[in-house]
């Protein structure tokens, strides 16, 4: 299958492959131009921001990407930095690595930097790829934190505001591999008006702009939608009593499957290829 | 709230409270006739029956019951045994206890004991309850084991054949607790004619007989209903590859919820008051 080159906004769910066939960092080595290709990796979310930044940078270095620039942001006034600013604005695109999403907000939220890649990157100008915690923050609301081992309920999860780059949807990550779903789904049942989506490591979701979205990679992508929600207790019960909620839909989506965000549907690769 | 005197099949998502309010355990007491109870004890899934026997004899003893006998079949040729034949053809509750759920099957599936158990289930004359490996062999397929931690996939699921009580039913148990949602996803792709019911630890799907299904306990009842799946690959890949599910409906209920197991509907507690 030739690879796409077109742009598109990455959610990575963490974990991807960075050593063998290295698939999903291909893709945004492709998308982002390949040769052509200027880089700006964002590490901030990481407490060791040097060697995260550096390794990112010899992967997409021995690909050979034409310019990498690791943008080693420890601190919000290094945002309105006008030399950041001016790479940003030319490059073609942005990768944000693991750590701690509260951080990643934390630095970057509401900056001039982040204006600039959060609008190239809905224009399509750019390729923006987040892998987990740089995955965590694309909706308008985030998943800080949370736990796993329990019924769903509204403990189970610290929610605050993320970057909003795809306002529309929250974001869980590493999982299945954590065992993410009650937490993602008490999420959901606080903020209905969202789609969950939970992807597993080294899998990610391709936003392309089209109103779909395409998953490639080793696991899968759960869709949690609760577009037919028909009940909630959510408001009604105290932090750590078990939720109760009726009518979500859910879909597990695999490599080359597909989903339309706006008639929430999805598209399943072998059952299109069997109608081709 | 009055306790129902209804016979049911109880079926406990294990590790139910035996030592403060026992709201479970109580239920069933009730159930199988309180004061009048004539209760089988089958410990038969567990490799110490002698000392799980003795503790649920204990717990039904302090809270009443007329009788009580522990059924300790380690053979299958006790199933014959004309004096435990007679016992369960007169009692009125049987609780199967936890363990492991093939030792049940192994030791009880299609013997005369077993079979008098699950016609006076059925036709309502008795209570049955199983907790944990008791309530994974109440459908006619079964989780025999299994894994989490993955992306839903085929080998993350053991199936195997169940005591078959509730024949349309796929249970798992500690559900939450345990983080076994994917592989209650994995066992529904490769069944999809059957419900998958996921109890969570102290909590109990009660099916009462009428086509509905009412919880109890401290956590919740996840039902997965595959009646609308639109698209499965579960039988075109890899044992290890992960799967796609298209459109299974997900419900979460808490204390009191109840399901409507032909339409297929569920109906909140804290909804039906509301209208009331």
């Amino acid at each position: 299958m030739p690879q796409s080159t077109k742009t598109a906004i990455m959610v990575i769910g963490g974990a991807e492959d960075k050593i063998h066939g290295k698939e999903i960092l291909h893709n945004f080595f492709g998308r982002s131009g390949a040769a052509e290709a200027r880089i700006a990796i964002i590490p901030s979310a990481s407490r060791e921001p040097a060697i995260i930044g550096e390794r990112y940078l010899t992967i997409f270095g021995e690909m050979g990407a034409k310019g990498i620039e690791v943008l080693d942001i420890r601190d919000r006034e290094q945002c309105n930095d006008a030399l950041m600013q001016s790479y940003v604005e030319n490059c073609t695109g942005v990768f944000m690595t693991g750590g701690d999403q509260l951080r990643l907000c934390g630095l970057l939220a509401d900056t001039p930097l982040m204006r600039t890649v959060q609008q190239r990157a809905q224009k399509g100008e750019i390729t923006l790829a987040g892998t987990s915690a740089g995955a965590a923050v694309m909706g308008h609301y985030m998943i800080a934190g949370g736990g796993s081992g329990e019924s769903p309920n509204r403990s189970l999860v610290d929610m605050t505001t993320g970057l909003g780059i795809i306002p529309e949807v929250i974001v869980d990550q590493h999982f299945h591999n954590r065992n993410r779903m009650a937490r993602l789904m008490s999420a959901i049942a606080a903020y209905p008006d969202r789609l969950g989506i939970g992807i597993d490591e080294d899998t990610c979701t391709l936003f392309e702009g089209d109103g779909t979205l395409q998953v490639i990679g080793k696991g899968t992508v759960t869709i949690l939608d609760p577009a037919e929600l028909s009940y909630t207790n959510q408001e009604k019960v105290g932090a750590t009593d078990p939720l109760s909620i009726g009518n979500l839909r859910l879909h597990i989506l695999s490599h080359s499957d597909r989903y339309d965000l706006r008639k929430r549907v999805p598209s399943f690769a072998a059952y299109r290829m069997a109608q081709e």
